[in-house]
């Protein structure tokens, strides 16, 4: 075992000379390139030979497990060792014939159904605002921010987010927006603070729902903002404007074409909408790992795959904006934020779980930087609009948020 | 057939009341809904009963045809009544089984392959330029502006759309750029007058690879700029930015994959690209009266067949704007230039030719305002490149061009 990953540390070597990083073997061997002291170096530490035999058998889903329970220690930069396992396909290891079945069988019992949605939904978001506050910025807002500059704090880049998107979409005075998916409830909240527009939003995490009535409830809004623990396809009404911000992935690959027909027939005929979703250039396995223990039922779609369903439905696509780079420093400040409160992320969830979340943090920051992991922003019409601005540069015109 | 036009005229009216037009018959019988006399208003004459009956035959190609034979004569707004036929469905009337024996008959033969392709573009661009000056700007620019107000010049317009794909492009001195399709030189000397790359521009047009050689020379920029009269599919060499505009529309849907293949050849590692290019939002079949009489070969692809194939060979996409309504203000233009020159085009090609070619232009505006026609820029990147600008904010700064 020890000989396969000397091999990968070979590989590693040749993808990128000037790589520092060491692997150190449960005997006290060590294999080192370059020099594993520097900054942005990583040091890999494999407990026994069965750790490393889990790790080459089942790919980075055996990796994850291994550095869940601690057979497998990190030290230093973990993204340095993504970006090496990235550059040389180690995500790519197709899985053994067990694991697959095993994958299978996942799939299987968490396809989003109405009634499994639920579940799956619970599973990540209904650990509780307590936990979530650890990492994420006073907004509670959890998705991509937008950041004008590198040094923008992550709450401005998160209420930039929502001023980005809100331009994008025109809002105006009087208008009835829908927010598909709207977490905590910050879109909602900014855009009718912001923009003089009447609100709804939903979301099936009970969670999510609780705080974000509670919320609305503070701030006096609840005449203009409502919000429903109801899933998407039971939705109904009419909206000049929709909006979905980081629900999509929860989507699911079956379920793209019933999630544009359902928002067809929300969204009134010339208004606009905005999805915004993490996705893909191109199709290719989920990561077992994130799957079985991060967010079971999702699926990172391509553009492709979402523009086909939206033609079919009618939609005319505006604007598609990459926002990759932009989730990748989002992360980072997540991971600040937890690292500086992983004292109490211990005591609520114990040993494993703040070595899983922090993998998950970090493994998302490096598909973002390395992988593929991308962020889409898709503005669309329903039906043609005449009346639209000939440019974007109402989108991209400086100025307070 | 009197009775089928009388139909098709309450269809009209059905689907926009307010709509003032007139059918005219040739033993003078006239159906008319509102007033026919007012701005906007339009009347259709047909001039015998078999006019009527090819009409109602063979769609929109077997209209084309009696207008062009002046069997059947419009007065007024000619995209007025675009805009109705497009309201109720009339281009998408099903063709006959003798015509789409005839249109798969002209498919085969007109065929994107290397040999056939030039044939297809000199049937549209071989005219000559002397045709062409009539109508078009003094860039010879023959593709879709960018209006930054709906009253600049068209010329101006051609120059901002130049600068908006040079800064979306990031084009810095001493850069390779690569035209596909450079027509007469529009963007090869703005991208090296403006931005002091260095360029090289292919056309398998004879007439506009004469005439950009000879104003490059002209410029004295034959250091700088080379242009090659060749098929894409041949080109060689590597470039840091690779540009196509109004090109891909001619490339033929089998041959999108063949296209992004060679671009990815042609384009280095991290290097960017845009694709500037006539589409639609969802599948659907070409007009048959354009097909056979001006774009020969010519398929109008989706965004999702664009993007599908462009992920498949490792480009990321970065950004997609649909400058849908920029076309029909540059072709209501060219209409402009049209009718102000009609008596020269007269002169040189005929009568048939000016009705033709005054159809060709109504029809495409009424596509990008009515119809299905959309104007897509797509830039990606090949393979990730993370030194990218983090908005997209240098694009929209506001300046002089």
């Amino acid at each position: 075992m020890k000989g396969a990953f000397k091999t990968i540390a070979s590989m590693f070597h040749q993808a990128d000379p000037k790589a520092n990083f060491a692997f150190e073997f449960w005997d006290g061997e060590r294999v080192c390139y370059g020099d594993p002291s520097r900054p942005g170096a990583v040091t890999l530490r494999l407990k026994s030979p069965e750790t490393a035999k889990q790790i080459i058998a089942n790919g980075f889903l055996g990796f994850g497990e291994a550095y869940m329970d601690g057979s497998a220690e990190l030290e230093g930069d973990l993204q340095a060792l993504m970006r090496l396992g990235l550059r040389i396909g180690f995500d790519r290891t197709p899985p053994s014939p067990r694991q697959k079945l095993s994958l299978w069988l996942l799939r299987m019992a968490t396809r989003n159904t109405t009634c499994r949605a639920a579940d799956n939904i619970c599973h990540h978001y209904d650990r509780g605002e307590d936990f979530y506050v650890l990492y994420l910025d006073p907004t509670m807002t959890y998705s991509c921010a937008y950041f004008r500059s590198p040094d923008d704090s992550l709450e401005q880049a998160q209420r930039q987010k929502y001023e980005h998107i809100a331009r994008k979409l025109l809002l105006k005075p009087g208008e009835r927006l829908l927010d598909i998916g709207c977490g905590w409830g910050g879109m909602l909240i900014y855009a009718v603070q912001n923009y003089g527009v009447t609100a709804v939003g939903n979301t099936i995490s009970r969670s999510q729902y609780e705080y974000a009535r509670r919320t609305v409830k503070e701030l006096e809004l609840e005449d203009r903002i409502e919000v429903v623990c109801e899933d998407y396809r039971n939705l109904t009404g009419k909206f000049d404007k929709i909006v979905s911000i980081g629900m999509f992935e929860h989507v699911g690959k079956k379920f793209i074409r019933v999630f544009m027909q359902k928002v067809s027939r929300l969204l009134e005929k010339g208004g606009l909408g905005l999805l915004h979703t993490i996705g893909k250039d191109a199709p290719s396995a989920s990561d077992p790992w994130v799957w079985k223990y991060i967010f079971p039922g999702g699926y990172l779609p391509t553009p492709d795959e979402i523009l086909r369903e939206m033609g079919k439905v009618g939609f005319s696509v505006l604007d598609l904006e990459n926002l990759r780079l932009h989730y990748a420093r989002t992360l980072d400040l997540w991971i600040e934020n937890y690292e500086r409160n992983v004292e109490k992320v211990h005591r609520m969830f114990g040993d494993a779980f703040v070595r899983m979340w922090r993998l998950y943090l970090h493994l998302s920051s490096a598909g973002f930087k390395y992988g593929e992991s991308r962020l889409y922003q898709v503005l669309f019409s329903h039906g043609l609009n005449n009346e639209l601005p000939l440019t974007r540069d109402h989108v991209h015109v400086q100025g307070p948020v």
